[in-house]
């Protein structure tokens, strides 16, 4: 059975990391430059990177969630019934994750000082504004040898590196404390309690043609789903998967 | 010899038209999604068209142009030297042009009234607005069958079909003005006339390791070569190729 999976966040900050985490894949699978449009994706993933950067101080709050894991993974030590070798495992892989985020620059801002970033990140975000008449040193920079552009790329996502590195851990740590379990949406509609939690993830069966608008906040959260086809409630059941993640 | 090719408007009408050429390039060329971000490119082009179009009376404009280049081929009939087969042709590359034009709704009115269009589009410009949680509908639409998703994309390009016929048309006769001539750059610096000119055309041996930097308008223009390593003005004689089109 073909379903389609969703994620939802249920605080503002995991919003934004999951935004985050979707930038640095986009980033990543981008980097290449195999078609000729990629470097569109390739810089605009990186400038909307900055534009959050810029807008809240993921570092101090990355790294706060990191040592939040950390003590609760320390909680766990030495108790019967635990797989301490995982938890060693893991509680190493955070202490690896957490070291390299402290000793990080603040996120972007090697970037943020790099000549050639600067100067095309103004015009970039123009309506069509990626013409080689907008932006002509982007253009040279394209039709640069490809070695020497994929060493430009490196040395720019190095300097991502240790974000990386911590927001995949803390979402993997994340997303692996729900377990999914199969629900009804009564009437295209489900809702329960979910304290604390960051993530709501859903496996929906795709021959429902529905897809779910989600509310709500680490309390408490409602699923409505909507029919695609007429872009209204859909007003018959939907069984689904939900794992709430905390 | 490897050489670098740029185009520069010397209008702001012209600067709108090829930035248009470009986004419908764009489209083009990503509307096959064969890659997991190919529907970024496609979606954001498509959406910086449809500001464009809410900026400027772009049918309008376009339709004066086309007719004006129409005037000039037809002063042209009958006229001894004038290979009358190929301006009969292109007179009728016109004619269709402009009629197709003419009967056009305004540009991009089917598309600002699709729901799941308008719906999209709002949260697309968000820094990694993308996700599935920030835009459920897309996530959704992109999971459905290739061929039905291909449907949609036939429907919204061949909304935009007459503006693409008509375009491409005025470019290429105005390109086709101009004809490339060797031109020198004394200490990197170029300036010259160009009554009435919409289009510069620039080739540059890429062994300079330089892009132009353009100023001026219709009546006259200067090109200072910039250093790509340097970010400086290139203090020597640059050599290259320049077409003036009108």
């Amino acid at each position: 059975m073909t379903t389609h999976f969703f994620e939802h966040p249920l605080n503002e900050k995991t919003r934004i990391y999951l935004r985050v985490e979707s930038l640095l894949r986009q980033l990543d699978n981008s980097s290449h430059f195999s078609d000729g449009s990629q470097h569109l994706v390739f810089y605009r993933s990186l400038f909307d990177l900055l534009e959050i950067f810029e807008q809240i101080q993921l570092k101090s709050e990355l790294a706060k969630d990191i040592e939040k894991q950390r003590l609760t993974y320390r909680n766990w030590l030495n108790i019967e019934g635990v797989d301490q070798d995982m938890l060693r495992k893991i509680l190493d892989d955070v202490d690896v994750a957490h070291s390299h985020l402290m000793s990080a620059e603040r996120f972007g801002q090697s970037l943020k000082e790099d000549r050639f970033l600067s100067a095309i990140r103004q015009r970039f975000n123009l309506p069509g504004g990626a013409c080689c008449f907008d932006l002509p040193a982007l253009h040279h920079w394209l039709h640069l040898p490809n070695d020497q552009k994929q060493a430009d790329v490196a040395v720019w996502l190095k300097s991502l590196s240790p974000l990386t590195g911590a927001l995949k851990l803390w979402l993997r740590l994340t997303r692996e404390t729900g377990l999914f379990r199969e629900q009804l949406a009564k009437a295209g509609f489900y809702q329960s309690d979910a304290e604390e939690a960051n993530i709501l993830r859903l496996e929906i069966p795709s021959h429902f043609g529905v897809y779910p608008m989600i509310s709500g906040h680490k309390s408490r959260f409602a699923i409505k789903f909507i029919e695609f086809s007429s872009g209204q409630a859909y007003p018959s059941d939907v069984n689904f998967k939900l794992a709430v993640c905390c």
